[in-house]
């Protein structure tokens, strides 16, 4: 079965905001076995939408749209697709009541504009925005265009499903309504459901994508038509995935996944496509260890990875950020001798902030990193990307220079430099297990 | 002029990666006055990419597309758009000898695949990517497809730019390639160039949507028609943008906008739509003074924002990320008996917090933040959302406590605790003026 996504908004378009929702929503149609075969961004425009839902019905058998479904005046989406399924906008007494409750608190809110989300087309289905005042809508059958044709009821049906575009209120949408829908009513009319889809991903790092590519070929070219093999690098990363759209079965992909294991040991970090900072969440919570980061180039966001997940209070303990030099001296304890002499940038200084951020904090692990994230302050022997690391260790402590590039950005030398060292403590942890 | 954008990959399809580029293209875009129509992401696949590029020459000047450029089986934009063009692969000693220069300290990866980066399309002009493999190419006139023709040189050419999709990759060939090819030979040739595109946003802060729209209604109902107004609410802000696709003056635009501001100024926390820790810090720097912080809940999320920009360490000295307890009394100072009697989420712990850290690292403003991020740890006292801020100034501290609602996730909750934490600061500083 076939989906669609169909992103509304003029922002998308002059590059104002970035489309998270489609790769989210891609996931969890993927979980359900949906293919996703096109996302589509457009205008907030009535010929363009119009255009755009023919074309994507014309290939799938749903679509999702997000956005457009404000109370303003540049949100013209519900009046496009009453237009579309030919109908009517009604009051639905329900969803006035939710707006009612949503703002009890916020008399001023409850104002005519708002007024107007609860007028909903005649034809939908409606479901319930648990924390927004946009009704979710779902159009079944009497789709337009010339390449579709109003069809019985059961499995031959076409299905839209509009969604608000904000990220938070597309999610529980999503998760509460629009999948169970999907699931009841979409899947369990057809006589032929297909079968699972499976990705595989297996996270290596440390060599180069053609490197890997060569190293792998037999094995590859061995693989059977119904899988397919992708490589995508990122951020010094390369995952390794192994796809399969409902021809093969999980034993099948198991077995050729430890056929490909021995081949690519040496630079294996993890066999599922994990954020790092939850792979080493995970080894620390199973080994009842700590770990704290003294930071200067990656200024927190070592932090922030270590305490992304729900839960991280169990191994993460705190940070210092410690931008200015005056910081890394009296907070962490590093001699001033040692950056008059090496510079904040060098092995000596990144090792004494590492050890003094362990034993300010009685962690276990620590990991410390200084560096220049540019655009400037650069200079021939250190220039911009140039970053040192230390990891500081109940064995002891190590460190090592990256130079991660000048022709890379600030951001993208900063999250180079969290996934090394995120990656080399997650590889020594590996080692010990 | 109109352009549209193709990205190319399985992983967007399965929300294995969320698609950045188009963003930041289409800004690049804009600012050179060429609209983005659409974005459309679609599978390694030949079929789909055909079809793909057949929609959008039929809608569009100037197509780019991202991705598939890698050497491994999985990447075939390159073959697809030799079949497109109707050209054949020849080798390309520039390339050649570019690739060897890049990879001329690691010759493992000078193997046979990566020799393949240097065949090139015959009938396309190639252009450098001074820091990958993978070659721009650009294709000129010479499309397929059944609405296009080979039309000769001059002002109806039509063009295609591939693009290798690694972000720091594309946006390196987009800023020294691709957009300098664009203004000078695609532009230039044109005998009526369209006019600017203009974008002008309003950043507020603290009204509802409909409260705002109800609020410049009249103002809005006589805006021209070249004008046109999105709102955009994200995260707390609502961002209202004029735009003008080349119909209006600079002058009418500032006219509407200098109209408009007496009727938000209560709300208006910036003029343009820039990150609001540029705001803040283009504030600090203009007053030369200083900034520090202590997160809890946001976890070093505020530190990375305030030292985001290149030039931070001019006014951000530095941060405590104190996720235990125990760090928010050994290295913050707050007492013992505060965190016993009211918690770590409280007001007297958050005040604690900012005055010790600003004492620490004897900076002028200190923000501190603690709260419930979620999705465990919630009480019916201080359920999941809670988060208390307090602001240390030279003036005094202050402190506030927010409910950022349980219905949202615990990223949610972090990015709406540090976007109040940076507003009213800003808000403040604001006012000082």
């Amino acid at each position: 079965m076939r989906a669609e996504i169909i992103t509304i908004g003029d922002e998308l378009l002059i590059g104002q905001v970035v489309d998270t929702n489609s790769a989210w929503m891609a996931q969890r149609l993927n979980e359900a076995g949906i293919e996703l075969y096109q996302i589509t961004s457009v205008h907030d425009d009535r010929e363009h939408i119009l255009k755009a839902l023919d074309e994507a019905f014309s290939r799938a058998d749903i679509v999702l749209t997000t956005g457009g479904l404000g109370p303003t005046k540049d949100d013209i989406t519900k009046h496009v697709m009453c237009e579309y399924f030919g109908t009517t906008l009604v009051e639905d007494s329900r969803v006035r009541e939710h707006i009612h409750e949503l703002y009890k608190e916020r008399p001023d809110v409850l104002n005519r504009l708002t007024a107007t989300q609860w007028l909903v087309p005649e034809s939908a289905t409606i479901l319930p925005n648990r924390v927004g005042s946009a009704p979710i809508m779902v159009f079944e059958n009497e789709v337009r265009g010339e390449r579709l044709e109003v069809r019985g009821e059961g499995q031959n049906s076409k299905f839209l499903f509009a969604m608000p575009g904000v990220p938070y209120e597309m999610k529980i949408a999503m998760t509460e309504q629009v999948m169970p829908y999907i699931r009841l009513k979409v899947k369990g009319e057809r006589l032929e459901v297909s079968g699972e889809i499976i990705h595989r991903t297996m996270m290596l790092y440390g060599i180069a994508e053609s490197t890997l590519a060569i190293r792998i070929e037999e094995w590859e070219n061995a693989l059977p038509q119904s899988m397919h093999l992708a490589y995508l690098p990122k951020d010094g990363i390369i995952r390794l995935r192994l796809s399969s759209y409902g021809e093969a079965s999980n034993e099948e992909i198991e077995q050729q996944l430890a056929n490909l294991k021995p081949l690519i040991a040496d630079y294996l970090i993890a066999t599922e496509d994990l954020p790092l900072e939850t792979i080493l969440g995970n080894q620390l919570k199973a080994r009842h260890q700590t770990i704290a980061t003294a930071e200067s180039c990656t200024g927190g966001r070592l932090a922030a990875a270590l305490n992304a997940q729900s839960g991280a209070s169990a191994y993460y303990m705190g940070s210092v950020v410690a931008y200015d030099n005056t910081i890394k001296e009296q907070v962490l304890g590093v001699k001033h001798d040692t950056l008059e002499k090496y510079g904040a940038v060098s092995e000596q200084t990144v090792r004494e902030m590492a050890e003094g951020v362990r034993a300010l904090m009685n962690t276990d692990y620590a990991i410390a990193t200084s560096g220049i994230a540019g655009p400037t302050g650069g200079t021939p022997d250190k220039p911009v990307g140039t970053v040192w690391i230390a990891w500081a260790t109940p064995d002891g402590t190590t460190a090592e220079c990256y130079q991660f590039g000048v022709a890379r950005e600030r951001e993208q030398i900063t999250q180079r430099a969290v996934t090394a060292a995120l990656v080399e403590l997650i590889k020594s942890l590996n080692t010990k297990q």
